[in-house]
């Protein structure tokens, strides 16, 4: 006979899959606590005991989108094994093409990631931003083939901000009413975007730092 | 004394005004019909007789945000004459700086620009999606410079290509969660980012206009 520990981990399961099922086929502001509670068979009180407000499930849910990313991710770097900034640029592109298709093909939940702000201005739990960090530094292996000379600081920044560019396209590629393209077009403009900063480079080696100065005078 | 035509477009004018406000305080989600009725000094059945559904009534605002921002960005471009790639990038550098400024002073009523969908699978109105376009031609004659074997087509998409990696770089920089860093250090990575896409431009060359291919076989 299962004891109340395990009754309880069964009734948070059945919640976050039932938000789960939810986020990804409506999205995030389809999320009712009534809804989820008939699905899960508790009470409304019941979620509340269960989680200590609506935004630690919605950031379940989300975990479990960052890992779905994180092995689609995972999955596309380095077929080859040259040690070169071509090899780096390459897989670069490949994260990125990866991000395009998970995001096309995962759409509402991978909307609902960006979307879902803590109400209340509560911070984000440290777990969370913990996993979130883990997906940006599957940039960094290649950041290091393409500026070893960055320090670490500078490469993890410089692998969000990269990530962050990547995710603009992509958002704004899916949305029809600001880019409306063919998805292989959208490929081609993301590969494209991605291989000139490659190519670009020497310009990221000014980047210092959190905190730093970029105090280069250009021109 | 004013006539029927003169009262309607001042009620109208009042509506907008009041959305205005509520959007630029507080957000999309604030924005409520009871609410607007009361200030604008009518009912809510009448804010359907002035606008066919909210949505025409929040591109109205999205309009005068679009109208704020192209005026912000048409202020930055070219101190220089030179007809250069480097006064090229240094333009494009300009108006992402621009837009990164717009986007923190706004931060309210830019955020609602994204975050609005139409309701029902509407499209966006043609006069909506033109003064989108005027906006991303900003980027396009920094690119002509930059780049003048694109053909028109090609050029406008990687226009918007570009907007959207700045937008996406600005958004989630502004974002604490995902990537906390102060202005002035955003700052540096969105101008690295850029300078570096204007140095490694040769890539942007494969883009094809809609439709096209680049079938480049790369190594």
């Amino acid at each position: 006979m299962p004891n109340q520990a395990d009754r309880y981990e069964a009734l948070r399961l059945r919640l976050i899959d039932a938000a789960e099922r939810t986020i990804s086929e409506s999205g995030l502001a389809a999320l009712k606590a009534r809804a989820l509670a008939r699905a899960a068979g508790c009470s409304v009180g019941t979620i509340y005991n269960v989680f200590e407000h609506l935004d630690e499930l919605i950031l379940c849910v989300g975990s479990r989108t960052l890992a779905m990313l994180d092995g689609a991710l995972a999955g596309v770097q380095s077929a080859s094994r040259r040690r070169s900034a071509e090899a780096a640029a390459d897989d670069l592109v490949r994260l990125a093409l990866a991000y395009l298709e998970f995001a096309a093909a995962h759409i509402v939940r991978w909307r609902a990631l960006f979307e879902h702000r803590m109400s209340e201005a509560r911070p984000l739990p440290e777990w969370y931003v913990q996993q979130q960090h883990a997906l940006f530094a599957q940039a960094e292996r290649p950041l290091l083939l393409l500026l070893p000379e960055l320090d670490t600081d500078a490469r993890r920044i410089l692998a969000r901000t990269l990530f962050s560019a990547v995710h603009g396209v992509v958002a704004l590629g899916l949305e029809e009413k600001l880019v409306s393209l063919p998805l292989s077009d959208l490929r081609n403009q993301l590969a494209a975007t991605v291989r000139a900063i490659a190519a670009g480079r020497a310009e990221l080696r000014s980047i210092d730092g959190v905190g730093g100065r970029t105090d280069r005078q250009r021109r």
